[in-house]
């Protein structure tokens, strides 16, 4: 046991747990009866003004678990594992809320103690270290699969390894095909699967795609990854269950927790509040499209819609955002609670708050200072919501997208996701030969394009290519087209994004 | 609390502690009569024959205190954080001992998940994001910083970035810089004061070295190290005190684990057995010449020194690196116990190992199958061991040599810890002009460069150019020289090694 003496010097880090989410989950597949069905509530928000700054997503997660327990439910969080490329070197604060509203010891989530970050990182990079091998071997002459880094570097978007000789490039770790399999896969197997399946490069001479499978013993870098995609165990201040589970970035990859932590706190608690990247357009879109159309996750009992008094009101030319994701959650059946994060000094605004959402026939929305006075400043507005729940029906399917024309799903999720109908889906010069060359990779790996699970990515604070603009001139312009085999998904740029490391360091 | 269903699915991670030592150490500082005043006893090997094969020296340091423990002394162990590129990825096995002599829960240090390399490469390589804002603020021309990877990749020793404009280079975290001064600093003050001596690279125009802290806000670095670089508590299988921090790669970097992990576990118990890396002209070496000597870490009160059977005879030609490590250290006045650590089937080796020990004029060995019986065979060898390291003067301090000529204190490494005498050291063509332009950096930063610690660079497993002839004729060759101005240290490549990403995955 730890010596007395040192006791007080090592109490920051007593509670960190990872557990092992995928045996849990064999145990819950076979006796399922003795185990909850927990409701999935979701947690998005408006796009935020500005890239760098969060509504309250995290917070608010925190706060309305702590709320719900005091009303005597059954609630968890799953939060996403912070980035440190956004938290701690960024101009953002931390990821794991703040205030009352926080983790009791948010450090260890903020300093990548839960581990899978850095180990997801290792993975990917060994496996570029595989298919060099393989072009000294004159297996592969072009390696696709990008090395990773948590830091973000303008300079490393284009490198050139080995002297100058050999074209790569890094992408974020968050935003990497590593993290994308780890976040969507229910199983070791799947995971082992999934890998083998990532497109390593080009074969010499024929420029035929070539698998990860075809020359990686993927038993090595499973070995890498080892059990540190585990989900961890964290609790709130006030004492609530939090499991953290990879999946930031959700402009530019999924922006959800691992779809294991989710099914394992739904096994485990009555409602799951699950933390859904950036926006509704972001990390919402690709729980609702993605995780739950294509890959089994819950459809969602109801949603929370964080906003800020200024992200909302602010900006006249944008103030069309909040009200849109709001409705749009509506629309598909989800109730959609708005949640207004005040700051300090905001309190006076929020008679003219509630007058708005009123107006705008939202329902009553839920509103507190979070970080100041936690989930005890909410628990007694959560009447509707909790009614809300209980009313859902958790078995509700959605219908999967699968095998309809790509572009017609890019131009849906336009549509259903940006407020851009069909016919203002622009394409840019050259697109159609990157889509054509892109479908040809997945024929010659005997790949069905229109299976793989679309994938939207976006500049993270905005929506279209001028979200200034009034609706019925707004428009996206596809850009990029990439497969990511083994995730099972085809990113799709609709607007500026960087998957790459960041412009520059500020 | 965690749930009663999750309990037995996380229990392999119940026991990861990190320790803040920088805020114990300040306590220990104020009250020393409160506190031990632990004795160091250095584990160490021979040279091994391949570098990619251990001989036992996780396994003998743990085997060592949980023997020592069942004498009833209070003996703890402090490790180095095992390196991925090493262990999971590579041929060699974990780093956390083996068989009866590990750690109760091997995988948490071996996945990583104490934390601090993945730290300590976000922080290094955001200093290097830093740097390229640097170069575009016209401040810099060269970035002289290299990135950091814990994955093995022959192509990374030399890249361009940006689309193949900025020339930089990657190392392996194990050996960076950063790792260096977390290893070497004994407060958080030191590690930001270090950060900010370290060099960033090159003026525009003048050509002069400029320092990171001339531009760049080191809390920020310091703020992403957080308290990751703690130590990190665990426990033997036998329940016995194992503290882990930092500093693998005993050949190209220190190889010796944190001084502030060594300095607390001093403070708590009365014998510290401490591993360093590779071998004694290794981090053994390093223990003795840079952080006893330079840094005021505690002269040893004993050595171990351990060998393989097949070490020790299989290669005649290499026969002598064992014995060599041995009186080497015996001659500086550490009473040194061989340990012949037996593998499966060699049991009967041990009547002639003795015997060989025995005409060496080495002290009785200690010797057994510590993978197969652990500490408890052991226990019954350790009376002469027990007496060396309490007769031994814990206040006994090593004479330093800063302000001893750089060549001169090289030439004084290779004769005493790699047997080759001060006129068979040879200077590689360009050596000198390489070195005379170091020492124009060290002046013009203001540094007297002969009070920088020497740290020598090798293979791992070879002490000089051929060790496969006489003495007579071995030599080193001095190949180049790089300061650490953060670190105050400078290395000194005296045999063929790569500091750098490894040559190719196998």
């Amino acid at each position: 046991m730890l010596t007395g003496k040192l006791s007080s010097y090592s109490s920051a880090y007593g509670e960190l747990m990872k557990i092992d989410a995928f045996a849990f989950l064999k145990e819950v597949q076979a006796h399922p009866e003795q185990f909850k069905k927990g409701k999935v509530v979701l947690v998005t928000a408006a796009t935020p003004l500005k890239a760098s700054r969060g509504e309250g997503k995290t917070t608010t997660t925190i706060a309305l678990i702590d709320a719900l327990r005091q009303r005597g439910i059954d609630a968890a969080a799953v939060l996403r594992q912070p980035s440190m490329g956004i938290t701690a070197a960024g101009s953002k604060g931390g990821a794991s809320g703040g205030g009352k509203s926080t983790l009791s010891h948010p450090e260890i989530a903020d300093w990548g103690l839960t581990g899978e970050m850095a180990r997801i990182a290792d993975a990917q990079n060994l496996l570029v270290a595989f298919c060099e091998k393989a072009v000294d071997d004159g297996i592969l002459s072009e390696v696709l699969i990008p090395r990773v880094s948590e830091t973000p570097s303008r300079s490393l978007r284009s490198v050139k390894t080995d002297g100058g000789k050999l074209a790569e490039r890094f992408v974020l770790t968050p935003a990497s095909e590593m993290m994308q399999i780890v976040v969507l896969s229910r199983s070791v197997d799947e995971i082992a699967q999934r890998i083998g399946n990532m497109t390593a490069g080009l074969a010499p001479e024929t420029g035929k795609p070539v698998l990860v499978k075809e020359f990686v013993d993927i038993e090595r870098i499973v070995r890498v990854i080892g059990n540190a995609v585990d989900p961890a165990y964290m609790e709130s201040s006030e004492g609530s269950p939090v499991y953290i589970h990879c999946g930031p970035f959700g402009n530019v990859s999924l922006g959800i927790p691992g779809l294991v932590a989710v099914d394992m706190a739904c096994a485990l608690h009555d409602v799951v509040v699950v933390e859904a990247g950036y926006g509704a357009d972001a990390g919402g879109q690709k729980w609702l499209d993605i995780a739950a159309r294509e890959y089994g996750a819950q459809w969602p009992a109801a949603a929370v819609v964080v906003t800020r008094a200024t992200t909302w009101q602010d900006d006249p030319a944008l103030q069309w955002r909040y009200p849109f994701a709001v409705n749009r959650l509506e629309a598909l059946g989800i109730p959609s609670f708005p949640m207004i994060n005040l700051w300090e000094g905001e309190d006076d605004e929020l008679p003219a708050l509630r007058q708005t959402a009123a107006t705008l026939g939202f329902r009553e929305p839920i509103a507190g200072n979070l970080w100041r006075d936690g989930g005890a400043g909410l628990a007694s507005q959560l009447d509707a919501f909790i009614e809300a729940v209980s009313a859902a029906d958790s078995d509700a399917r959605p219908e999967s997208k699968s095998g309809e024309d790509f572009l017609d799903t890019v131009r849906w999720v336009a549509e259903k996701a940006y407020s851009v109908p069909a016919d203002r889906v622009i394409e840019k010069d050259g697109f159609a030969s990157i889509l054509a060359a892109e479908k040809d990779r997945a024929a010659a790996l005997g790949i069905d394009f229109d299976s793989l699970a679309v994938l939207a990515v976006k500049s993270p604070a905005t929506m279209t290519d001028n979200d200034a603009l009034p609706e019925s001139e707004r428009t996206v312009t596809l850009k990029k087209v990439e497969m990511h085999t083994g995730a099972g998904v085809v990113h799709i740029n609709l607007t500026t994004s960087l998957t790459t490391p960041m412009p520059k360091i500020v």
